[in-house]
């Protein structure tokens, strides 16, 4: 059985190195501010001591950090990842970083003599938590077979997309079409408003139709109740967003739904709602 | 039992005046072009001379045509529903037509001494036979409850909705709704193709998430292999998205990310979609 | 010399009529509160008694009123326009009405014996009063030419447009195109501000170049201002671009940045600037 | 009287130094392929053997390069303009380059001792041979009141718009504007054709009225001709949208009439029309 080590231990990292040492693997973690790891230790890991060891004493490495210049400090500051790659040992970023960084750091790790998979990640806190992630995996094909078996305890699906950058784009442009369903609905739901219709008979409606869908149930609720606790940031949403029009606009694809629903988003911001979630855009809506 | 008349035997209303019969009811049934009365008669309907007679001898009469001046002619035409509601007869429209028409028709129905009830219906061919619709009803909140025996045989949900028209503008919410996301889909489709992302990896990841929907499930296969085969016309979605807009200027609601699907909608039938799937938008998208 | 008649002593139509007047033309007036007849016949005009009598009595009878309803209400109303153009007597409708209502009342004045041309106006109460409008004139072609006299004295330049209805459709193109500048300026005026560029430079920057315009000239001084005395009504403004994409909408023309305007144009209305002027729609940008 | 230097010869450049030397100025030119300075010699001109040496032989030193990568070579490159800034000698980038690229040159500059002034320009090759360019400045206040007597020969209008980056953040604002002026135009001029109107009739009257400007003038019978000979090319004009709607992000600006606009500019370029005039997007308006 492979020996795991995993770094960054925070709202997603955390509930994905719980599930491996949960499934019974041999997990070594790691984090930046090291009472982190208690947690883990309690439940049957062993704590590393830095990003180096760590990579150098496991099979395969995997990470989570908030964005992509802590990822780039995580494999390339002191005692970082690419200090201990040496000698064919894998690392999985599964951190959200761009696809020009992913490609950045999976050369400087294969030329360094290791190797090296992108597998950001779809779904938040609670997927994270429950294994039900989805994992965008992107870079060498081996090395995704390989991981399979902890994949599968971290997430519900996981799908090997090609080389390195397919990963973060495949995530660009599913939550681009997230942020504008979002936005198509908000309207939906203003407009029934406006017009003296019920936003609980036009749930129902959805729900029962063709568009029914867990976001649509979940966040719902939640609108009618102008209650916006942040699962997911709007201000990410709308990173996520831009970075998507640009991807189209280097493809020289024009994407008027989505260029729209953004700029929905961004008055949204200006209002304040940056940290809220990325369902309180039903807010811009209203206006 | 009631005894239930239906008058319009098209696609929608086949479908539905045989679950009636199926499900054990008395049905007096009712077309234009008569011959399409003979499956339902087979089936063990009574076939009715006119509408008047029809409505005249049921307790209510159900009908589904075309569009707006197919449902006037049939209420203020010679022979028609009008002349035979007087003494309490119960109408309930089930076609697609905008608010003032069917305000008109409930309110000449009432003065007539009849009852009158609109239920448009969310779905298409295959939930018309499956008996999978979602009806959408608003006029007499009494008439909703005593064709309640009926509604469950023809739709999986009805809802009620308040005053005449709620009907109407309750089925623009949400064809508006579906015709955004769909744009929304198409963009993202188009946009994972340019970028060398696979589409199947895309709908699997979709299918896997927040977002899943039968909607995606069965339209984007159909796209893959573009193949366009009608359920329900571009022309009609993009008329209904029309009408969502004006409803909004009317309430002085802007819905900028509707709009600019709207505008694809149009790009597509400039491009002769009209007639074909709504889904077909995807090839607007591509350009 | 060519006797005239003019129907409506509004805002636009006063300033016209006292053109033809001060230009030294045998001029009959009519206004439906007579009293501001007053004025004109001060001036030099003529009262007349009724839009049937002033048609019978002049050679061609011009009218400016307020809307498609008080258009024809003039023109079918009772001693009204059709039962003075017997005999082949000439009637010129500078109201703005939409190209449906211009053919309608064409129709009916040629069907009477009369001669018809619609010709509505560019340009609002300054240059109504200084002569000059723009008249985007259609109907019969030797009615333009022999109204040219008059038309000369009213406005700046006149153009024959075709067939009854293009005359309107023009004016939607032109008002069209002026609501989607306006949203262009004010998106530019409004990231100027927020990016701590001053609104005078750019306003200036603007001036000296290949966009250098009157109307940014007039108005963007008083936005700087916030100041939004109403020579074009916001309501007016965003209904004209309404039934320009309607236009779009029958011809299966997409144009999403003018749809983009429009949906902007909606949200100043939804904070109650209907009736200030268009230019007002800077608040919107700015949100 | 000041001695000026001259850097980069290109389509801009040359117009400029011409019109300085034509002015009766002491210039020393140079351009990285050094036979473009012979038509300047022969003007009057001295011919400087690197940027370094241009630099601190001339009081003041002006620049027009491609595009960043270029300006920031000629800076930061062997015998550079960096290499001869110390003691107070002034340059002065007339390229159009981003807020971040000016910055950095400027902070630069005046670390080694040099004065800094970005100055990007408003027009494109005539205006730079005639003189009449729009100069948006910002860096040193004293340097652009020094330089003056050279800008008032290269352009008909300079503006000191504060620190370092308003220059090139008001250049994104006014060229925004200019795009989203040519959609709402384009869509205006392809709706006249599907309505069967005459877009000479439409030009006429657009240049009639509040929003005549020289831009419709020049570029309207060109579209009709279909003629689109590059003056200012199209991938440029989106790359600057482009930006602009970067800056309203980083402000948490919407700005969706422009948003809207940049999306066609994106079809056009999937087109091929990238190299065209911008103005060919009229071709993407028609679809």
């Amino acid at each position: 059985m492979a020996k795991y080590g995993y770094l960054g231990l925070g709202i997603m990292g955390r509930g994905m190195a719980l599930n491996l040492v949960n499934a019974g693997h041999d997990v070594v973690v790691w984090n930046r501010s090291s009472e982190k790891c208690d947690e883990l230790v309690a439940a049957g890991a062993t704590k590393g001591s830095s990003p180096a060891e760590v990579v150098a004493s496991c099979d395969i490495t995997f990470a989570c950090v908030s964005d992509p210049e802590a990822s780039k400090a995580l494999v390339f500051g002191e005692n970082g990842v690419l200090e201990g790659v040496a000698g064919g040992k894998a690392y999985v970023d599964m951190s959200t970083i761009d696809p020009g960084t992913a490609q950045t750091i999976g050369a400087a790790i294969v030329e360094a003599g290791g190797r090296y998979l992108e597998a950001p990640v779809s779904g938040s806190k609670g997927p994270a938590e429950n294994g039900t992630l989805i994992l965008l995996a992107a870079g060498e094909r081996a090395l995704f077979d390989e991981a399979e078996p902890a994949f599968s305890v971290m997430g519900k699906k996981s799908v090997f997309l090609g080389e390195v950058g397919q990963g973060a784009r495949m995530k660009l442009v599913v939550n681009m079409i997230m942020g504008t369903m979002m936005t198509a609905f908000t309207e939906g739901m203003t407009l029934a408003e406006k017009a003296n219709l019920s936003t609980q008979d036009l749930l129902d409606v959805l729900d029962a139709g063709a568009m029914s869908n867990p976001m649509f149930r979940g966040k719902g609720p939640l609108m009618q109740k102008e209650s916006f606790a942040t699962a997911f940031p709007l201000k990410h949403a709308q990173k996520d967003m831009r970075l998507a029009l640009l991807l189209g606009d280097e493809l020289a694809h024009g994407m008027p739904t989505v260029a729209a629903s953004n700029e929905v988003f961004k008055k949204a911001r200006n209002k304040g709602l940056g940290d809220s979630d990325f369902s309180s855009v039903y807010l811009a809506s209203k206006d």
